[in-house]
């Protein structure tokens, strides 16, 4: 049994640093110390938390409205304290204190055993790859549009005009839950509307269809899903819990990738102050708990996040820690022109993922995937000195500008 | 079918407001209008979100970092979009829109018919003062401290000695696990030192054991709990989502109170501009999910909450909407002389909450017990000009201060 390190950011008026950090570890592990007789100090010592780490910041460009300065504790959470799950874990790191002022939980950090214990994406940035014999460029996905309130019909249209421009991925809207077209309905169409699409083009488009509704329906739905055929699930993580998508990733009769939808999360990784860094929840353990691609604002669309964060979710996903990979998928406003900055950012292991602008492409949204599959090309050609502009991307680039 | 009202804070440029919010009410729904043929807009008008409710506040103290104004929107979303669960509900209200800057989510509201598909509290704060046979007075409820990583005797002792004092509840810390004693082991022992007291005392206390694990496991726990005798759940909901509190209180094998613990909860409630108001989650949400109790930190306390915001969780959790009342739990840091200030703020209908404050009492916790019984026994006399003080107490009001 090891420990389970988390890292904060506080606010603490300066020297008063070590205590808090002190009070921190112990209020959230046996409460207290010094006033415990010799016998129970030993026989409590290995659930002790302790601090590992305190820094603080001097120079900080944001004191709280209390002028206290920036810091950042370290605590080892003894692992002796808690059963091994996510909702323990965050309960013991971070749920009173949650509550108690200023106070960010940074990140979390398990040793290589502890590690094991969690499933990761049961398919990973490799079997993803493999699944759709794609090794050396960013992966494409669209989005369905408009469609609340629409017909199968509607939806087998655009979901073959995506999948005939030669899209990699087609994604649910994660508000498009199983009111006008049932999930199974929704798994039947798109099977049959991609096998069609494979026979004419020869090219293999994936469907992730959107996992929703009460709590203790969802395994029998993935379960049914995978049976179906169906080809990955897209699931609003941060309305169920981590536990949920674990729980999901470790089904072994649910042979699904699943990707993780940043729907809610916004609530708590926005503040400065407050909360959960995006990095730790849509990077580390979104990644730990077992999906297979994590969706998070791109720094560049309209819903966006500040660069440095969208690259360390990346990094998060990405690093070799004993557990596969899992696809980072910067959204949110991406039209053609961005492919290269993305590119830039996050490299080849990425997923460029638009929904306006495929579908607001001026010849429709076959012609909007074409243009974001020659972006893409081009920016892997420019790497390699074959640079060629094709039709679709012009004019996309005429519409929304761009380097590409 | 109808419409989920959702409230919210945005901060807006003075004129931008209306804009705004129309975009908010058509992004999370149909996607556009003005741009569609006459016949889809006739068919789609049921599906469309649209705005109710525009206020700017222009004389607001906290303008945000941009300059912008304050303002309130409130958007009625059909509910013939989504499923009626909490997911599909926080994803359409809240999914997107929480990663999208300067946003936090007020409150929902729901016509009458909407809000009987929720379970509400299964026992409510009228079948739990008849189990207890208490009417007259708030609660008192204590807690186990310095539980981790003890045996079963320590908690079996503990347990007797506030039990001994005339506590109402006794509550699990919400940090404890089923690791050094069983879930099934702690209910037993609690089980059997209740009853011995209550043959020694003729005092029924109830105790509430943390129902922790897997969520897959949750509902066979608490079943199994149920079957054991148990007297109550403490449940950590925000780590798993309001809906496996719902699904647990829906339950019929589960014939017992819950009492939701808002660790976790402060990670999206504490920001001033972002996350979701703490009387919608830990008070209207928390309710329709089917508590019996509510925790949240007291205005008085080592954790504390504005009591303006305390005061609205407490009304959300009691005021009539057709489902059972649950109990407003105002917690962390309460001491006797703190409880005239909660009986004032929350009257009858409340639960006066303790760890420390009865723990720490100079002779010991069945001591600190009488010290709140006492407090809470003066405070209700004063209103009748019954007033008459006690030993413990007076130690108590010496070690802590206070006015009661």
């Amino acid at each position: 049994m090891g420990d389970v390190i988390a890292t904060y950011q506080v606010y603490a008026r300066p020297g008063s640093l070590e205590k808090k950090a002190e009070d921190i570890a112990l209020g959230l592990t046996i409460g207290s110390w010094t006033a415990l007789p010799l016998l129970e100090q030993k026989q409590l010592l290995k659930h002790k938390g302790r601090v590992t780490a305190l820094q603080e910041f001097y120079d900080d460009e944001h004191p709280n409205r209390f002028g206290e300065v920036r810091c950042e504790i370290s605590i080892a959470y003894p692992t002796y304290n808690f059963t091994f799950d996510i909702p323990a874990i965050l309960t013991t790191v971070f749920g009173k204190l949650s509550l108690d002022g200023e106070v960010k939980l940074l990140n979390l950090e398990f040793d290589n055993e502890d590690l094991s214990r969690f499933p990761g994406p049961k398919f990973g940035i490799k079997n993803i790859r493999s699944k759709l014999n794609i090794q050396d460029r960013p992966l494409l996905m669209s989005i369905f549009k408009g469609i609340i309130g629409r017909d199968i019909h509607f939806l087998r249209e655009q979901l073959r005009d995506q999948a005939m421009g030669g899209v990699d991925i087609v994604k649910d809207d994660e508000i498009l839950f199983d009111v006008n077209i049932s999930f199974e309905d929704r798994i039947i169409a798109g099977k049959e509307i991609l096998d069609e699409v494979y026979e004419k083009t020869g090219k293999r488009t994936l469907y992730a269809v959107n996992l929703s509704g009460r709590t203790m329906d969802l395994v029998d739905k993935a379960k049914h899903a995978s049976e179906l055929g169906a080809d990955a699930l897209l699931f609003n993580v941060h309305t169920y819990g981590l536990d949920m998508l674990q729980t999901l990733a470790e089904n072994n009769e649910v042979q699904l990738p699943i990707m993780a939808h940043p729907a809610y999360s916004g609530a708590y990784t926005s503040s400065n102050f407050y909360g959960v860094a995006p990095d730790l929840l849509l990077g580390n353990l979104t990644r730990l708990a077992g999906a297979d691609f994590s969706l998070f604002p791109s720094p560049y669309g309209s819903v966006a996040m500040e660069k440095e964060k969208t690259l360390a979710i990346a990094r998060q996903l990405t690093e070799e820690n004993g557990l596969n990979q899992a696809f980072p998928v910067p959204s949110a406003g991406i039209h053609p022109g961005l492919v290269p900055l993305l590119y830039h950012d996050f490299g080849n292991d990425c997923i460029i993922n638009a929904g306006g602008g495929v579908h607001g492409h001026p010849e429709g949204a076959a012609a909007g995937v074409r243009a974001f599959r020659q972006a893409i090309d081009h920016v892997i050609q420019q790497n390699t000195h074959r640079a060629t502009k094709a039709q679709e991307l012009e004019a996309a680039l005429a519409k929304w500008g761009g380097t590409s």
